[in-house]
């Protein structure tokens, strides 16, 4: 099992999978999609126990998105679709995220054509647990995540409601880009995502999973950022 | 000045900067953007001299587009839109690049709302020449891009023609996510951006500077991925 400080150095990737659970899909009126999609988060944003705050840039509306994420522990190309054996042996261990999402960044990028980079890729829009030993999960859709905001359980479902499976996220997009060791693939969030705001306490976890605990508060962002639509 | 070794083993981060070219804006139908946006590319995409080809991805038009890569050399953050010096300073050396696109992949994305990771994400799909060392370009505006195929130019534009300049680039970026030593930033393509195909041989260069010359053929690339509108 790597530790954070290895994983937090050579993570070069985080790719993260679109509408994958299909109560969120209805909650935000998005269209199911016919095949996964995937977006990159910029490493720079990833932001572990101990870290400090979640940061809230000015005019910003910032939801959450609690997920499970992959570690992988071996380069991956061209992975059958329906090769469970092969995806679960390229992960090397689990960590929880929250992907911090910027929704009218989001928004006004959809609305326009533009790419999700920004709205996905601000400093500390990356909150995660401590990494999880493999051995903890041994059957990654046998997981309870769940979210709450200060104190109140936000979503709470379990991971056999991914549309696209394990095998299916790693197989998409290992035929369009390499998976290296040390890559984060999160595999989407379910239903219950919501705004927060400075002053929020948000808290993560896996049920009976103590490593996945992720207790992290919201501040506001200084600084000249400021989202104004153009 | 950073080996290819270092960088490539050290790149976490490849920021582009769309739309930055006044007449590559018109050439797409584009909008002019009344600020500046980017997304990312995977650093697994990363192709340096003696590499090997380009690989063309079944169903995909996949176009060229020549850019002056910036390697930072520090961390930034916050950065003075009209900072020239600290925009500078922060730069530690320069390479050129091809920000390969898979058009109709964008093209379907943009339609959608859906993000561009996986037309920009492609392995093999951000060729790059030598490490240009900082002191070989004194004027980062006054650099003769080009770019042939087959022998015949396609792109060939001074960078003095970005819409938006370097300090506002690190500008924007760095007030949104940390610039780490050793990301690379592309500050966009002029004019005659297009599509190539195997069997095709791509040269750019910048003029007057043998470090920045890419030599690269296409050729198809094996495996199950093929695009196909869904
Ligand atoms: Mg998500
Ligand atoms: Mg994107
Ligand atoms: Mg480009």
């Amino acid at each position: 099992m790597a530790s954070v400080a290895a994983f937090r150095a050579n993570c070069r990737k985080v790719m993260c999978i679109g509408r994958n659970y299909a109560d969120h899909i209805k909650e935000l009126n998005n269209q199911r999609p016919k095949q996964p999609f995937f977006f990159l988060k910029p490493p720079s944003s990833m932001l572990f126990p101990g870290d400090g705050p979640i940061l809230h840039p000015r005019g910003v509306n910032m939801h959450y998105e609690v997920e499970l994420g992959l570690i992988m522990g071996k380069t991956l190309r061209d992975l059958g679709p329906a090769d469970e054996k092969g995806a679960l042996d390229a992960i090397e261990s689990y960590v929880l995220a929250i992907d911090m999402t910027a929704r009218n960044v989001q928004d006004e990028a959809k609305r326009k054509g533009l790419p999700w980079s920004i709205a996905k890729g601000f400093d500390t829009f990356l909150p995660l647990s401590n990494i999880i030993p493999k051995s903890r999960i041994p059957n990654p859709y046998d997981v309870l995540l769940h979210l709450s905001v200060n104190g109140q359980i936000r979503q709470q479902d379990k991971t056999d409601l991914m549309l696209f499976r394990i095998p299916r996220q790693l197989s998409d997009i290992s035929r369009v880009m390499t998976l290296e060791k040390g890559d984060l693939v999160l595999t989407g969030t379910p239903k219950g995502v919501g705004e927060v705001k400075t002053g929020d306490v948000l808290k993560a976890g896996i049920e009976g999973i103590e490593e996945a605990n992720i207790e992290v508060d919201v501040k506001d962002r200084e600084g000249p950022y400021e989202f104004k639509e153009t």
